[in-house]
């Protein structure tokens, strides 16, 4: 039977420092100048440039956010996310691990992003949407790594293709959107399904490519 | 051609503490009041709560395991992983990079976790699993980010319906499990696969959906 | 109206040590002995073991380079990736957040591999490659957690199946490749695809499994 060390004495333990406001920072986190941060808000281990945090929210361990980041009141950004500059999170959003917001990006209040998800810049977020685990936006039809002349490929030698995903709709597990794609309010986007056009309203698709099942109640005779 | 800087002096190295039982700690892992730890265990740069771990563990750099989480014997739990609170993870299990563990999870001994990999609550898991990078589980069958009146959903607003793997179940890489479902004992889940209903055992399914191919040796007749 | 704390005067800013040959180096950076960085490298808060990193680049935060990896002239590693030992990555590439690289692996140069790519060992890529966000290379036909005899598997307990990617190939995001298959110069492997069996040069697949949907300019009559 293996001898346990046991650590009670509390080994290692590094408090938290409270600002006004009820505001608790770690030791560790790491704020730039010129930042803002609302009362009860609760910074865990994570580096922050020039941000502005609103209240009652969580930034959590090893997160980093870039500066001129704007994180509305309410919201909860988990562990591992990198939320880069210029972009904007609105209210009561839940952000999970290992999340990746791109420069500019817009996401609008209660928005729920579940682990793993990029969110490119030139997709376009409303309220209330649902982003499953792994599921993943793209904004290049085309990708390559190197120009024809052979120089790895910069930010201006491709094109964005806007992806717009509409109030209230969900995208499933691992569901893949192609570029320049609309996804109707409310519509429900399968585990797994690869959504190559358009989707309507309230419609439920499935499969790869992407096929109508069914449509959500109330969206029925559109 | 470019000069470089030798670091041959040994820049800011880090020295482990060596506790009884040869128990090695990183100098900069936080470990919680009341932990125990057994021996021949190595912590890298982590952060854990109250905890329990084995003898013969690995807990990796940047990786955060919540309080009450139990972590049996021989176990490599690697880089980047987040374990949530009263989850219990086996013996001889090994657990890759950036895997995330809900909370209450109950994972069986020689169970093998590859990178990008989440575990929701809800998934129960018998012995020697395998699960392929970036294959999904899921608990959710219609996931909203916000409820009917326009509030962002707590997790007493939706019903999770549970997933059960079976023992030595293989799930290929990126594959994704829809809520609800039973994967039988060896059953072999082709990467890329959407599996949509039960899974017998021993059976090798592909697609999307996933459909049956074949069986694995000694299940041809069930 | 929430009350805002403001960090105007540079709370817990920590300061970059600037070395000769204006290589820049996080105070929270570990260097191992016997590394050598070229010069205008920025090294962020990562890990480092005993590594040469060429000049003009860039390793970010909460990444880890183990032993005797090389880095190439003008690469930039993101952050929260782990470079396992023994591998080269060469110049002017480009790795986004969270990416794995196993030990051993080699990356052409202008390679741009974007968030969440694991490459295992036995991949082999040549130089131009781009690996879309979450697509994922594999190297194992039938992966178990456990040996027959029910001990968790190791490295000799199974063979890798070596996957090839020609120069200028592009895999699309969340697209999956099966073992043991080469992808043709110049190919485009759409988002979400599944790939069963060698992809020609200059062909265009999609879907689950891929097939041929047309070929690029310049491969058309091959």
């Amino acid at each position: 039977m293996p001898k346990n060390h046991s650590f009670e004495d509390g080994f290692n333990i590094r408090e938290f420092e409270t600002f006004e406001g009820n505001i608790r920072v770690h030791p560790d986190a790491t704020i730039g100048r010129g930042s803002s941060i609302g009362q009860d808000t609760l910074i865990l281990n994570a580096v922050l440039g020039t941000v502005n945090i609103g209240s009652n929210c969580i930034i959590g361990n090893y997160s980093m956010l870039e500066d001129n980041v704007t994180v509305g009141d309410g919201s909860k950004i988990w562990h591992f996310c990198h939320i880069r500059k210029d972009s904007e999170i609105g209210k009561n959003c839940i952000l999970g691990d290992y999340v990746y917001i791109d420069s500019g990006v817009v996401i609008g209040n209660e928005t729920k992003i579940q682990n793993y998800v990029p969110v490119y810049h030139g997709v376009e977020m409303e309220e209330g949407v649902f982003l499953g685990p792994n599921s993943l936006t793209t904004n290049d039809m085309l990708p390559r790594a190197r120009t024809g002349q052979g120089n790895i490929q910069e930010q201006s030698d491709w094109k964005v293709s806007p992806t717009h995903i509409s109030k209230d709709a969900s995208i499933g597990a691992g569901a893949v959107l192609r570029p320049g794609i609309t996804i109707g309010e409310k519509a429900l986007i399968g585990a797994g399904a690869v959504v190559t056009k358009d989707v309507p309203a309230g419609a439920v698709v499935v499969g790869n490519p992407a096929k109508i099942l069914r449509y959500v109640e109330g969206f029925e005779h559109k």
